[in-house]
């Protein structure tokens, strides 16, 4: 699947969410950053409306679930509640958020960024094209070209939401694994994003004995195993994704590397614990000294590397509001048949987790009460073609998703807002 | 210094040395590969010369030195022949290797090896220019068009040697750090080039505990401090200066990672231990098992990467000639004040070396008795501008080249041929 965001695909897949809400009697709306909200009017139509949705774009080679999952299980809401002549206290909206992926527009969850007043219109609005290479598109211009530059303000304000819930596959594999049916999301984890730099001594890998270099690699690959044995200790993640180095010949030891880390966990503080007990590991690693004995059996150098840190994106723990957690975990509890819906255990049909990726729910969630539901995913694999979640999964995703909004409107419907 | 074989610069080089040499009253002729042969004779000249020399190109962004030292000095050693009216028992010769860096034209040492017979002319020939990256030439084409494609078959038969003496910088840091003036080189390492392919799986960093994981570069991190902890327990080198990942992505765990591994050891048998150790730690790191205490206190995985070996280019080890070596070790000795040639022990003016890198005297020991003289360069950097070695030390390094010669003549002289 690639349903790149703003491409005449992704104006395909709007036109249809439009028609469709449309037609399901919701009254649709599009906003300065091309976010598309459907409302069904409820009996009480002067209070926002509680929301459920995700993103219809995908990545340049994507798969059949990510985002869009979201939004047509909240567009099967619309049906069922129609269908079954269902009046809500409150209106029941549908959003689908502009370019979550970040992958033709580079910044992801942009325009729920947006939305909640973290990220200035004019800069989303500004962003380049990234693909194809060549194009010089920017949001604000392709959202004229397909017709979605809306006329609302992008605003928590202009499209205010009593409350967002978002269906979504896990994309990981621990449901999958534990033979879970749904997931009950708490939060999304803490992360930081850095650019570790180290720097040796070019020489021939000949001519040069082991006590005579600076090797930037062996000092990296040093660095990459004590980052997953630091996180390890603090059950935090450590991940490095991209790594370069030069000048890049069989016969020459490298003078330079750089390598991306990827810290997370779901407390701040733990994240903040692995970045500095990295930052003492690898400074001592880059001047030879033994740490985690990594360095046992290593044979001696005289000369040392150096290390920088550059810190590249740091967002904070996101915790999900505890009113709308629970109309997940009751939702999920009566789809699956257990009963225990106050304790920490969910029972066997579920699992509290806390996301590993960021969605337009973090966002969302700093203006209204937000959760999420994920359902299992083949292996754990998304981002690719092979991404798969099962028939069955999803109707247990849209159920709970279904589930979890009537809950909330009752829930409204008894505070009298 | 950017003088690239072949190129409009290498012929100026080449112009001056059968300019100087013929004006030094040698006899010069080229053969096919481009290489020049200047002989200057001796009392019997029905025998082959006694050879010095090495090579006039360089890397693109090569040093002053490396090469250019050992043709330069036995040019010198001619005008000293010269100067001090010294009439040799057999003629002495001054040879230029062609494209010995390989940096052009990507084969190093391919003149030396056509004319030793291990590489076909042909496909030496048809070597395509790899600098810069737009040009059509072969070595073929170059050769005529720069006016050195001799007539004169390239071959130890059409232009054989009673011996061959290379003066060259050390490439390393050893005999600048036990200051050493000399090295007297008895042989060059032997060594293995390899491909090592992991396969892992792209997974999610944030949604994909380290359980779940088959992290490929995590795992080639550990693979590389294996092969470094595995050749300091040989005394033997392994190294690693390419490494290529996919997909290159800050929140993609990599799947797939390539890594040069360069082994190299003076004997043979050292680097097939080596290579068999890697093999099984490599191995046991892919399968997730601890192996040098590598994996303690990493998070265990239930994922297990692959790994694939290939082999690049196997160079066995060259042992010089033991008169060539013990000629260099008295010149030096000569030279430096030291009596004490006999033992293992040089004395401290110089060191008995195995040169870790590959020169065209690797080729020419195949076909007459050969020896190498290395001198120190300023904290071993070479290929580098920033090489260099001292006036004193280039003194040195010719003088003991010149006295080698003399020596290699007198003992042919001693024995009839």
């Amino acid at each position: 699947m690639a349903r790149l965001s703003l491409s005449d695909t992704d104006k395909q897949a709007r036109d249809w969410f439009h028609r469709t809400t449309t037609d399901l009697g919701c009254k649709v709306h599009t906003d300065a950053m091309g976010n598309q909200f459907a409302v069904r009017p409820g009996l009480k139509n002067d209070q926002p409306p509680t929301y459920a949705g995700s993103h219809l774009d995908t990545q340049p080679s994507g798969g059949r679930y990510d985002g869009i999952l979201g939004v047509t299980a909240a567009v099967e809401m619309l049906k069922v509640l129609n269908d079954n002549w269902v009046e809500t206290a409150y209106p029941v909206g549908v959003v689908n958020w502009t370019n979550e992926e970040g992958a033709r527009f580079p910044m992801s969850m942009v325009a729920s960024g947006v939305w909640s007043g973290d990220i200035p219109l004019e800069r989303a609005h500004n962003l380049k094209s990234v693909i194809p290479a060549n194009d010089t598109a920017t949001m604000k211009t392709e959202l004229e070209r397909i017709g979605y530059l809306g006329d609302v303000a992008c605003s928590w304000k202009a499209s205010p939401m009593a409350a967002h819930f978002e269906l979504h596959i896990e994309q990981g594999p621990i449901l999958e694994a534990e033979s879970r049916r749904v997931g009950v999301v708490q939060g999304v984890q803490s992360y930081k994003w850095f650019t570790v730099t180290v720097r040796g001594r070019d020489s021939h890998t000949g001519a040069t004995s082991f006590q005579h270099r600076a090797d930037a690699l062996l000092t990296a690959s040093k660095m990459i195993l004590a980052s997953h044995k630091i996180a390890s200790k603090h059950s935090a993640l450590a991940s490095t994704g991209i790594l370069t180095l030069k000048p890049g010949s069989t016969n020459t030891v490298p003078g330079f590397v750089q390598f991306s880390l990827d810290i997370r966990a779901p407390q701040d503080e733990t994240v903040n614990a692995v970045e500095a007990d990295c930052k003492d590991a690898f400074s001592a690693l880059a001047a030879g000294e033994n740490v985690l004995d990594i360095n046992t059996g290593c044979a001696p150098s005289s000369r040392t590397c150096s290390v920088d840190w550059r810190t590249d994106f740091v967002s904070p723990a996101t915790h999900f509001h505890d009113d709308c957690v629970a109309c997940v975990q009751a939702a999920g509890a009566d789809l699956c048949g257990s009963g225990d819906v106050n304790g920490k255990d969910v029972g066997a049909w579920g699992k509290l987790m806390t996301s590993g990726a960021g969605h337009d729910s973090v966002y969302a969630n700093k203006r209204c009460p937000a959760s999420m539901i994920f359902v299992p995913c083949r292996d754990g694999v998304s981002h690719n073609p092979a991404e798969y979640s099962s028939p069955e999964a999803c109707a247990d995703g849209a159920n709970v998703l279904l589930g979890a909004v009537l809950r909330f409107d009752k829930l409204r419907a008894e505070r009298g807002h």
